[in-house]
C-alpha cells in the first residue's frame, strides 16, 4: 500500500469505497491498457485528447508530434489529468436505478516533464514498443535524428495516482430481490483479431513470432 | 455533410486529414460506444472522468448523481469537452516512427443544460437503456419518485462535434518498403463473453431473449 494518504484531487470522492491507491493495482490496470485520455485545460477550456501511453517503472511516458499544441503545452508544463478506463461487464440489476458497470480505471493528476536526451527518447520508445507489443522494437527500423527530432517525449509521475474499481454482482435494494426479474453481469472481452498484412509486403516475408502469438489479452 | 464550418476549436488540427464532420459518421461512432471520457476544467485543474452516455436524436444525455461534483459543475453550465474512443487495430509500419493505432474517434465540446422534467427524465432514461442494451427498460424496475429525484440527468447539444478516423495499412517512408521487416495491422474486436446470473437470483428466472443474444457488437 502507498503509505501517504492521497491528495485532495486524488481521493476517490464518489463512492469512496471503490478507491484504491496502492501501486500493484494501479500499475496493472494501467499496463493493461493502449489508450489513455489526456486532460488539460487552456483558459477555462478543457481539451480531452486520446493518446497512446507506456507505464516506465513510477512515470507513464507518452509522445506526439513536438509540433502539436497539446505537447507543447505538456513541455510547458500544463497541469494535466491522465485517466486509463477498462470496462469489464454490463451489470444488470432488477431496479433500472441500480444498473452498473464493472470497470476498472486509473487518474493521474501532476505537471509533465520532457526527455530531451537522445538516448532517453530512445529507451522511452523501447519501453513504449515493449509496452504495446513486445518484441517489435527490435525487428523495426530504429528512429533516425531526423525523426528524434520530430518527436517529443514527456513523461508524468504516478506518484498522485488512484484506481477506482466495481466487481461483482448487482446490488439491488433488499426489497426488489423478490422481483421476477433476471438480475446479472454481461462481461466482455478484447480479442486479436487475425493478423493482417500490408498490401505492399515484400514476397517472402513471414510473421514474426510476436505478432502470430499476439492477442489483446497477453498484457499482465 | 454538415452545411456550416466546424468551429475553431472544433477543427481537427493535428492531421487534418483524418478529420470529418459529418452527422452520418460522427453519429455512428457515439452509438457503438458505451463509455465517453468528459473533461472538464476547475480553476485551471482539468479533470477526465469516464462516464456511460447515450445519444438521443441531436443530443448527448449523460446522467448521474445530482450530489456529485461533475454533475453540479455541468449543471451550471461548465464548459465541457466529451470524447469517445475506439481503437481497431494496431499498425505496424516497417519503421518505428510511422507506428500507428486505426481508431475512430469523436470529440464534442459545449456547454451541457439540465433536463428536470419527470416524464422527459424518464424517456431519456429509456433511450439510454435502449442505447446500452435494447429491451431492458421495459424489464427493470422503473425508477420511483426519490430515485428519479436523486438522479441528474444533462444533454450536450452536438452542433460542436467532429470524429477523426485513421483506417487502413501501414504508411511508410518509400525507401523503408524495400525492408525485410513485416508489416501489417493487428485488429481488435470487442466480443461478449458468456452472460453470469446474479448469485442471488431467484428459481425458475430465465436469461431473457435480449441478454441470450447480447454481443458487444450488437450496434449499429
Amino acid at each position: 500500500m502507498n503509505p501517504k494518504l492521497p491528495a485532495d484531487r486524488t481521493r476517490v470522492k464518489r463512492l469512496p469505497e471503490r478507491g484504491a491507491y496502492d501501486k500493484q493495482t494501479i500499475y496493472s490496470i494501467l499496463d493493461e491498457g493502449l489508450v489513455c485520455h489526456v486532460g488539460i485545460a487552456v483558459e477555462g477550456q478543457p481539451f480531452v485528447i486520446p493518446m497512446t501511453y507506456a507505464r516506465s517503472g513510477d512515470k507513464l511516458i507518452m509522445h506526439g508530434s513536438g509540433g502539436s499544441r497539446l505537447m507543447k503545452l505538456l513541455k510547458n508544463g500544463a497541469e494535466v489529468c491522465v485517466e486509463v478506463t477498462h470496462l469489464d461487464a454490463l451489470v444488470l440489476a432488477r431496479s433500472a436505478f441500480h444498473h452498473s458497470m464493472n470497470y476498472r480505471s486509473v487518474v493521474v493528476f501532476g505537471r509533465a516533464s520532457v526527455i530531451s536526451d537522445d538516448d532517453a527518447k530512445m529507451a522511452a520508445f523501447e519501453d513504449f514498443f515493449e509496452h504495446v507489443l513486445p518484441g517489435r522494437w527490435f525487428d523495426a527500423r530504429k528512429p533516425n535524428a531526423k525523426e528524434l527530432a520530430q518527436t517529443a517525449v514527456i513523461e508524468l509521475s504516478l506518484e498522485e495516482a488512484s484506481a477506482k474499481i466495481r466487481t461483482g454482482p448487482p446490488a439491488d435494494d433488499e426489497e426488489d430481490y423478490i422481483l421476477p426479474i433476471w438480475a446479472g453481469m454481461l462481461p466482455f472481452e478484447i480479442t486479436a483479431k487475425p493478423a493482417v498484412d500490408d498490401p505492399k509486403l515484400g514476397s517472402g516475408i513471414a510473421r514474426p513470432d510476436y505478432v502470430r502469438r499476439y492477442t489483446a489479452k497477453r498484457r499482465k
